[in-house]
């Protein structure tokens, strides 16, 4: 299948992605385009340092005109004939017409345990909150701010430690984890939805781990 | 800590607490009285049997008069001297009055991972929804709905073959794990408050406890 991932920053999603890939574990991914809507993002390196295209198309150019920006971006990645796009830190609200563009859909990786926390400045809002536990959600992408079907979630503990960046590299340590599953798991073909739950073909949880269990603080505190 | 449960069903979280309370798991829970606003509860039946007061002031008498019925509440509690009060299924908005009424706070267990999903009919949203893990939040009570401070919260997977019915009980079995626990915690005086954050004196994560991570589905599926 083939993969854009769409980036603003330095692409640290994107990096696990393609080392993923190295390992073999993506083998019907097909990444054949990187587009950051900054110039310069460490993710584009990232990207040519591994043989993809990279491509920018600036949002600064398109200020206030989201169709205009997201047209320049489909016709940036037409000859590529993508399939797939992955948002990997590309934090903005696309319209129907660019979310149909893609025949496999566009997915998002979110800092939070979806629905809990959608939006901007995750951290500081889970950790104001107060909550035990935090994570990330692999989700599809539809026109509401981190509203679409979710594809896997990952769980971890918030320390009483934590300020927003110590549990923004807890979280991240997630994202890494659980994206490129999920983006595995979609590019091979094994993900359908039933209304809005994902269905991921050929899933037999192993014995215990329907049992899964993570309280914090731990029970034994 | 001189505590009174309050509840509506069969109270199987309150039965989760006496159980643990018999285990010696929680030696300074002092379970002085239970209270329906049902007649004929499950729960007090289960007072009964430990020999703890059950009481019953029902709320289909005071349609319409919160204040009457939490008045009334209170006045059947004061005889107790209760230092915390323990909701356990009883699912009401309380009022300022009566939460200032207990020193040591008003506590309610969820079956939601806060603040995802408050309020009724939890499962058939989460399963609506298509979230792949849910859980449940051990919490103290404010005046709006489910938005106190967290103490404690469980996760577990969400199954593709759940229904609300599946997932309510499965969620319970969590309920029924972290509420001791929190409970626990709260009446020996190790839980404080730093802004909404609570905080669990004595806690020290044992090795690899802060690095517990939970997915779902599993990522080696």
């Amino acid at each position: 299948m083939k993969v854009a991932v769409l980036c603003s920053g330095r692409g640290s999603n994107l990096s696990a992605l393609l080392e993923a890939k190295a390992r073999g574990e993506l083998p019907c991914a097909d990444f054949r385009a990187v587009l950051s809507d900054q110039e310069g993002a460490g993710a584009l390196d990232a990207a040519r340092v591994r043989g993809i295209d990279a491509l920018t198309v600036r949002s600064s150019d398109f200020k206030g005109d989201r169709p205009g920006f997201e047209k320049r971006i489909l016709e940036a990645l037409a000859p590529y004939s993508i399939e797939l796009a992955v948002l990997a830190g590309f934090q903005r609200v696309l319209g129907r017409a660019f979310l149909d563009a893609f025949p496999a859909g566009v997915m998002n990786i979110h800092p939070a345990l979806l629905p809990s926390f959608p939006g901007h400045m995750v951290w500081s809002k889970e950790t104001d909150y107060g909550v035990k536990l935090a994570g990330a959600t692999a989700h599809f992408v539809d026109e509401g701010v981190d509203s679409g079907p979710i594809i896997c979630q990952g769980a971890v503990p918030v320390l009483e430690t934590d300020g927003p960046d110590e549990l923004s590299a807890r979280i991240l340590k997630v994202e890494h984890r659980i994206f490129p599953a999920a983006v595995g798991w979609v590019t091979s073909g094994r993900v359908s939805m039933k209304g809005r739950t994902s269905l991921l073909k050929g899933f037999e949880p192993k014995p215990g781990q329907a049992e899964a269990f993570l309280a914090w603080p731990a029970l034994d505190a």
